[in-house]
This record gives structure tokens, C-alpha cells and sequence, in this order.
């Protein structure tokens, strides 16, 4: 069985890593759009080749679309169109719902598994791959209903050799609740990271003030906008509201500082306390 | 020499191992009003003895005020009154300028040190001590010039042990900076971890979704409000600034998105990933 991947960086790579240190499939052939990181592909271990796209999409029996999601939403439908009738194909893009409309009436849909492993970090590209990425971490699959048995059946297989958690929702509940849980903390470290633009003359003195609170609320700052831009386009509605549910939460607080109500603030943080204290995230 | 720990939770802990680890003083004195705390700070190893308040700041040489910022504007103007006048006292809250202001005018201002290890992470109380906590980090020591020579030479001995690095600026612009560098991402995580409160009946399937991006923005949100209601009343002003600045910054990105402006939020995190790129916080 011959795996292709389309998208050689942080998720192809380490996918492809996983499966090969499991024996999972025979041949491992790849594509990337970026020439270099095809070639770092192939000297890392990722894949046996790299091939044009559609000499790949014709020789896998499963294809992995690990690309940004504009990329998927445009290459998919065209995917489905010259795939052979028992092909496999799975996407792992951080959106689902714009994913599953546009291949919605496709003659082909049931070959396609929509899925999101959670495991993407502030790094990207093949370098930053690691075959340990998705231990224990939980991986959403999407409408399920609209995929073959065999499909299913296949990217279970898969992720459970990355030793993930399989999690079973619908496209628009998986955008709606990642929209607070990873696109809306994103847009909160970019923000946080334009504020102290002001500061530019005394970057020193602030650099040397910046803690270990700093740091993890800025972490995502370093996302880049290649990933990012087209996920926020993906989900803008949700992501609309998102921002402004979190602003109206910013303006409470406010609102309780500037009236020196400080028994709500005191409420205010031991109910977010709670609400953090049952969370495992990984 | 008699070192007199007011506060023995996470950071009066800390400091107090470290020390004795150094061989640096003779005999430890801790106080705790919370009685639990002072038999755990004991069996720890934090301090030789407890005493009360009274008798350890007669009995001290060094006196070292590490409790919630409003306790320390409460007993340092009282603890000035009645030290011997050869002993130091160093505070080590997160806020400085209302604490300095609280005892500009004392006959003994001279022998206290404002500081502000920024070493504090989300758990707190003296379980979470350990001797390490400062190792690395910045040490902000505050308006120097009102404090004796040897006030400030015994504070920078202590920090040196503690292997910490000292920065040297008013207390004005310490509470300015910090406002940013420390209590406003705590301000985010609250908001954002309040967020999804609207979400309760969907507390597991969203509690799948998170992955570690939320994780690290919502880390601070396990904060207590016995520490972070007296920091944000101590720095309400450039608080209730900074928190405007923020909400300006998610509203031209929000704008951004409605108007699918998307080549300015491409532009913003660029801007947000190179502010963030030489930052090197511990």
C-alpha cells in the first residue's frame, strides 16, 4: 500500500514519520510545493520520493492532504476528480466546515475522511517535524457519516498508530468550538504581542520585564501567517463572534476596575479558576 | 546574621531554600498569618523557627516581605517604625510604585529595598517552592537612590545567590512596563478561560478540543485572587490603559477580518512574530 503526502512540514512530516518507525504502509511518495522543504523531506526520512502531484494522487492507495487550508479547499475537489475508486484521502486542516462544503455534492465525497489532529504547535515546516508529535493528543473526525466504511476504518488505523484519541463531531461543531479553543487564543497572542509596539525606544528595559507569563500568553505569536490567514478566512463568522464574546469578558473586567468593584474581580478569577481546573489539555 | 522571612508561600519559600542551601545567614525566622502554611514552611526546611511578626523584626538583620502586595502597603510603613537601625527590608511584590509611595516620607526609607523578582508562576503557597525558582530570571530593584548603600549591597548579595539578574529603574516605570509584561496577560487568560463559560453544557466535547495553544494562554488563569486582586487594585491605573490598548488591538483585527482586509492581517502577524522574535523570557 503506498501512502502519498501532500505537504511535507510540521504535520505531513511527522505523520509520515510515525507510520514509517510502525511499518504501516510500503512506498512513501511526497509532494510539496516548496522545492527545499521537499528535499529536507526526503533527506529527514519522510518519504522514498518525491512526485508531481498527479503521478502521486494515481499511485496511492491513501493520500494525506497536510497543507494550509486554503490549499485544501482548493485541491480536494480536484483530487476526488482523478483519484482511483478505492483511494483513501484524509485532510488534517484546522478547519472542517468550508473543507466538507466544497466537496459536499462531489460524486466522490464517501473516499474523503475530514479529520483534525490537535497537535499543531508555534513552529512549522519539516524541520520542526517530530514522529512523537501526536502522543496522547486527540484528533477530531468530522461528519463521518459522509465517509466509507473503509475510509473510516483506514485514518482510524492511522491514528491510532500515533497514538491518538479519536473524537466524532460535525464540521460546524468542530469550527464553532475550535474557534475559542486554538483560532480566537492565536488572534489574543498576535494582539497582545501589537501592544507593546508603543514601547519600541525602551525594548531593552521591557524585554528584561517580560516573564514566564508573558512568554506562554505570547507563545503563538510566532505562528506564522502562511498557516494562519487562510484558517481565520476558513472560519471568520465564528471567529467574528469569538472576539467579540472575549471583548465584552475584557470589558467586564474593566468595567469592575474602573468601579473599584473588586469583590466581582475576586468572583471573575475564581470562576475562570474553576473553569480551568478540569482541563487537560496536551 | 538572623533572616526574617515574612511570607513563607512560593516565593518566600523559594528564597529561603535557596539561602540556607548557600549557607548564606545564621538563623531563619519565618512568619505566616495562614498557621498551615508556617508548620509546612518548617517541616520544609524554609525556617530554623516561627515567631510573631513582633519578635522577628526585632530579631532580624535582613527582613525579607514576600506577601500579597496589599499586606505589604499595610506593615511596611508600621514594620519601618520599629526595626533596629541597621536592618534591611526588602519586599518582593509585583507592584512597587504604591508601595514605595507608602513610605517616601519615613524617617527609615533608607533602610528598605523595593524589588521585584519576576520569577512568579500560576501555583503558589509553599508546596510550590523550590530553590531554583529565580535561577536566570530578572530581579527589578526600584528607585535605588532612597535606599542606603548597604541596604542595596545586602539586597544585590541576596539576588546574586539566588543567581538572578538585577535591572535597575523607578518604581513608576516598573509598574508601567509590568502592567504589560505580567498583568495583562493574566487579565487575557481570566477573560479568555470566561469565555466558554456559555459552553457548560458542552463542557467535555470542548474540553477535547483544546489543544496546547490554549493550554499555555490560559495557563495564568490558574492564579489565585488573594495574589492578583491587591496587584491589580496596586496598579489600576496604567491596568485600566493598557487593558484600552489591548481592546484597540482586537478591534482593528476584528475589523480586518470583516472588511476581509486579509493582506493587513497578514501584515499584523508579521508585525506580532517580530516583536516577539528577540524576546528571551525565563
Amino acid at each position: 500500500m503506498n501512502i502519498g503526502i501532500i505537504g511535507l512540514g510540521l504535520i505531513g512530516g511527522s505523520i509520515s514519520l510515525k507510520l514509517r518507525k510502525s511499518n504501516f504502509g510500503d512506498k512513501f511518495i511526497g509532494t510539496d510545493y516548496n522545492e527545499k522543504n521537499a528535499l529536507i523531506a526526503v533527506k529527514l526520512g519522510f518519504v522514498d520520493e518525491i512526485r508531481p502531484l498527479k503521478d502521486l494522487i494515481v499511485q496511492s492507495s491513501v493520500i494525506i492532504l497536510s497543507i494550509p487550508v486554503d490549499g485544501i479547499e482548493k485541491l480536494l475537489p480536484n483530487i476526488l476528480n482523478t483519484i482511483r475508486k478505492d483511494t483513501v484521502i484524509l485532510d488534517t486542516g484546522s478547519t472542517k466546515y468550508t473543507i466538507c462544503k466544497s466537496v459536499y455534492s462531489h460524486p466522490k465525497r464517501s473516499r474523503f475522511v475530514a479529520t483534525h489532529p490537535i497537535a499543531g504547535i508555534e513552529n512549522s515546516g519539516p524541520l520542526s517535524a517530530n514522529s512523537d508529535l501526536f502522543y496522547k493528543k486527540n484528533c477530531i473526525l468530522c461528519d463521518s457519516e459522509l465517509s466509507d466504511t473503509d475510509a473510516i476504518y483506514i485514518t482510524e488505523k492511522i491514528y491510532s498508530i500515533l497514538e491518538m484519541r479519536m473524537i466524532y463531531i460535525t464540521s460546524k461543531e468542530h469550527d464553532l468550538y475550535i474557534s475559542y479553543g486554538s483560532h480566537l487564543p492565536h488572534i489574543i497572542s498576535f494582539s497582545l504581542a501589537s501592544t507593546v509596539k508603543k514601547f519600541k525606544n525602551k525594548k531593552k528595559v521591557l524585554n528584561h520585564m517580560m516573564g514566564s507569563g508573558w512568554g506562554s500568553t505570547t507563545r503563538l505569536a510566532k505562528s506564522k501567517p502562511e498557516t494562519w490567514v487562510p484558517i481565520f478566512i476558513s472560519n471568520i463568522n465564528n471567529l467574528i463572534k469569538a472576539i467579540d464574546v472575549y471583548i465584552d469578558q475584557l470589558r467586564i473586567f474593566k468595567k469592575y476596575l474602573k468601579n473599584k468593584e473588586f469583590h466581582h474581580i475576586d468572583q471573575y478569577i475564581k470562576k475562570a479558576n474553576d473553569i480551568i481546573k478540569d482541563q487537560k489539555y496536551v
